[in-house]
């Protein structure tokens, strides 16, 4: 099942807060619904944000059926669409490149006419390269892994973060396809169980052997149990390779590097942002106290506590061995630049 | 709110599974009744599992008024309520070691007249003392605290799972009435919630400044905020050190180590088992797949995917930084034993 598709002038996507229990599409010609599944979570995941978010520019380009008020012109429309865009979720940068290649192509057009056609083939061209990009890494992260690999993951970046196999998973499934993998651990991910909900259900829907845990578990994993890499994905690197990706991956990169297991990070160049010289400066999303103080329908933490409910950490470079993106594997030291994203072999310039 | 009180020939215990949302209370005569609380973490927390065991063999001495079968002998039903007992959760050690006074106690009486009495006598006795234990382990907790401090916890160290104040929820609320405390940061310990549930209501309700994060955040809050300390309970501590707690526990050690903060552990004397050399001879209890598998009414991991669920975890002792008893301060290298359990200064015999 595809997490988002372009069909006969309509997106239709899959709704991500119900899974596993319900698989549940939407399909939409409003803009506006992307804007709001984009904020929920419906839609998550570093690269699918941006791929819909480009989807969504599309959408506002064509004049509504039924306009309750004048539709005002495409280009008008498009700009509207990509600032309430802009404002959904601060972290992942892929949202704000899918964007800023949105507005170009909008910069672009000779004229009206231009406008709808010329963003739908490049919100389509998005979609298709981070397919090709997930593919990629998939093949370069996947040797790295030993043979029979035990592996832990964090969150979910997999197909259903991505337009493609995913980051961190498509090196997984892509291993597995070669026999490597033995088993993967995955934390569950709090607040939002994205490793319980997505990643064991896109592992064990492949054939997977994949085992959920807290995420408190997994240094005492490490210390029962032979683990050979932890990979995740990530929602902005630096450019000097300190990599912004849901909470709970700094702890996991300290954990690894204590007990001398690789950890990797999995990510297409689009997640590279050459502006930030280092992590300190990525914005990071502070979600509502909500998905914290309510577990189900009841209360958990008290109305006298105070939350503190960071949706993302950074982790320094320091403590990432590899970063790889569809150019190939890139070791410390990391320097990413505009020009170059990740260039196989990266930094050291 | 006490967690457990004797009166008029019941115990009277608090539901800790339905807080905060709800404080309800149980009375009962009946040591099974005590049994099905401890199983299901009704009544939990290291000392206060042993204090519940020898109320409940205190109750299993005494007739039933309307018996369906022949009561037996009182030691006969006694004998059985302990059998139970033993067999309701592994780790906390002080579970058996409140069974073994009383089965001492038991064969000390000269006839059958004297059981009541005196098994009630030696529940008390553990009761009371496990409140002077708590009050001296807050003191010398406190001790170890600078000014101004921000704290990190975990699970649920305090009034409720003790007879007194707490163990490292004791040493948080003396520091505070010194006026030491600046915040409590705690996570909320998945699976069931101790931390966001109980230590947060505990310590709101003393008036402490305490922020629940997902368990995942300690390490980026260590380098995102001054923490002066880590302080936490113990289920069991073995005679060199390694300590037995809650899941996510040595994941707190090591990034504590990682980040320079001192990682203490308070426990009274009665948590540590002299008879194991080692942490790796504690027994760690498997908790129910459910337990990670569902939260709230909703299933949240795959039928396809496996769940690792221990509840508790082994933290070597080169990262405990200090272990406090109601003796006080044992610092390495720890060397507990029978006789002298947790002697001030500690170690190093």
């Amino acid at each position: 099942m595809e997490p988002i598709e372009w069909r006969d002038g309509k997106v239709r996507f899959l709704d991500q807060t119900q899974l596993p229990a319900r698989e549940i599409t939407t399909e939409t010609d409003d803009p506006l619904v992307i804007v709001e599944a984009i904020r929920t979570l419906a839609i998550r995941g570093a690269p699918l944000i941006g791929i819909a978010a480009a989807y969504a520019v599309a959408l506002a380009a064509v004049p509504p059926v039924a306009a309750g008020k004048p539709p005002g012109t495409a280009a008008d429309r498009v700009r509207g669409a990509m600032e309430l865009l802009a404002g959904t979720r601060p972290t992942a940068v892929n949202l704000f490149s899918a964007l800023g290649r949105m507005k170009e192509t909008l910069d672009r057009c000779a004229g009206p006419a231009e406008i709808a056609p010329r963003l739908l083939e490049t919100a389509r061209a998005i979609h298709a390269e981070d397919a090709a990009m997930c593919a990629a890494i998939g093949r370069f992260g996947a040797g790295l892994l030993p043979a029979d690999a035990t592996v832990i993951t964090h969150c979910n970046a997999g197909a259903l973060a991505t337009g493609g196999i995913g980051t961190a998973l498509g090196v997984i499934t892509t291993a597995s396809s070669l026999g490597k993998i033995r088993r993967v651990y995955v934390g569950e991910t709090r607040p939002l169980f994205q490793g319980a909900r997505l990643t064991a259900w896109e592992l064990s829907g492949s054939g997977i052997d994949v085992t959920v845990m807290t995420d408190s578990s997994a240094p005492y994993l490490m210390i029962k149990e032979r683990v050979d890499a932890v990979i995740i994905g990530a929602d902005r690197i630096a450019a000097n390779g300190d990599v912004a990706n849901k909470i709970g991956s700094y702890a996991l990169a300290r954990a690894a590097a204590d007990h001398g297991i690789p950890f990797y990070v999995a990510a297409p160049t689009t997640t590279i942002d050459p502006s930030l010289p280092e992590g300190g400066a990525i914005p990071i999303e502070v979600r509502a106290a909500e998905e914290l103080t309510f577990s189900g329908t009841g209360r958990i933490v008290p109305g006298g506590a105070s939350v503190w409910t960071p949706a993302f950490d950074v982790t320094p470079h320091e403590y990432v061995t590899a970063i790889v993106t569809e150019n190939g594997v890139n070791r410390p030291p990391y320097s990413f630049h505009a020009e170059d994203g990740g260039r196989p072999g990266g930094g050291g310039k």
